[in-house]
């Protein structure tokens, strides 16, 4: 099944950021000759999957999408029961919050809802971020309650920098984790981003494993030990909601470490 | 490739009446030996393509879709772009429209988007569903517009029947294709729902082939030549507005069947 595999990366190459790429950019990116580059898209254009740009030939992402997550979405909504809980988030803090996702594989958080910020100075989160595991908080408090077995898949090899802050050293984060586990909620200060602050829990599944996770993301110019303190109980809250509107189950540890946050 | 194609036609057995399907009836309705469809969903489980039902087991599409889907909407918008323009067709007829979309290879549209009637009388039009090309108004005002090729690949052995009234003889069924391309749109008169009535036309890409329909429908008990034509003018001008808008090009064949509807 390598080759569903190598489809799958292919995929998962494209981002707001680089939405269309040509082929020899694809081939060396998803580190696969052309020739077999060539074979996958071909394969996946046939399903709507991919497309291509008619003038450059570059290629994108296909309409196909769009019918599967119309199919997920309709039969176990979960960008639409989250997004009223984000916008509550935003409501009660002015600030932008966000839910991200885990594949369980991959490095990166990635973002399926945000709810903006509605103050001129904010911190704006991508409608489709990905969130690197080891610099954000929402990375942080996922990892802060796998289990270990999912840690030692997720947390190795080098971490990349992001900016001064960013905590590349293994043992270091791991501190940093386990300090997430004993609080409830995991904080990051200007880890991905200058300036940015972020306070995150997460969302458990129905075997009390973390999928995701929420957060609040403000300037760190306007947090303080009350803020966080307040960022801290609603985003466990949050987490908590969530968690149940999608037929998770929370998972002791996190209802422990929190019992003073719990509403 | 076989594989990557076999991993997409898995994929696109969910549906909504069907969300969660175990492996078994997996394998048989994809035509792939158990252990090889097993192997599928464990490679497309590990980019959360695919999730088990903790349960039962069965299988159900993943988060992943929801992802790329953003991506794919938040850089080329056409779910977007096109329901405003549905929204609007509701509100010149009070009946339900709606847009899909071809894979280029499938014998089904994908419905793209869906505006609900407003009456208590309607035709309920699910959000994902598929419309047989040879069964719907959609179907055939894609087909009418399509290259000689793509209809000799799309169009071919045996039309299931879905009511009294479906087409099932391909020369008649051409014949009934003839017409729609003579008139400049297509209407289906009960031929996938009894006592439902559509009229549709397709929209275009950029080299001018249609990559879709959109579609007003109707109870049949309330249609009449009077308002087969006015449905007729706005279902023309929406595909028109929706070429445009997606940066498609409008075939010259459409545009003069059409030039007395256009406003």
């Amino acid at each position: 099944m390598q080759t569903v595999d190598k489809a799958m990366r292919l995929l998962n190459l494209f981002s707001t950021e680089q939405p269309e790429i040509g082929l020899s950019e694809l081939a060396r990116m998803a580190n696969i000759d052309k020739a077999g580059t060539r074979r996958l898209l071909v394969a996946l254009q046939k399903h709507a999957f991919i497309e291509q740009n008619l003038d450059s030939r570059d290629y994108r992402l296909g309409t196909g999408f769009l019918h599967l997550a119309r199919v997920r979405e309709s039969t176990f909504p979960m960008a639409s029961v989250i997004e009223p809980i984000l916008r509550k988030l935003t409501q009660q803090t002015e600030e932008a919050a966000h839910a991200s996702l885990s594949s369980g594989v991959e490095t990166d958080l990635l973002t399926i809802g945000v709810s903006a910020s509605t103050r001129a100075i904010r911190v704006h989160v991508q409608d489709d971020e990905k969130l690197p595991l080891h610099a954000t908080a929402s990375g942080c408090a996922y990892l802060a309650f796998s289990s270990e077995e999912r840690y030692q898949t997720l947390v190795k090899g080098s971490l990349t920098s992001y900016t001064q802050e960013t905590i590349c050293d293994l043992q270091k984060f791991r501190t940093h984790v386990d300090g997430a586990f004993a609080k409830g909620y995991a904080v990051s200060n200007q880890t991905l981003e200058e300036g940015a602050f972020g306070i995150a829990a997460p969302f458990f599944d129905a075997l009390g494993q973390p999928s995701g996770a929420v957060a609040i993301a403000s300037p760190v110019s306007r947090m303080d030990d009350e803020r966080e303190a307040l960022f801290a109980q609603l985003v466990v809250n949050a987490a908590i909601e969530i968690s149940k509107s999608l037929g998770g189950k929370v998972s002791d540890a996190f209802l422990l470490a929190n019992k003073e946050r719990i509403k």
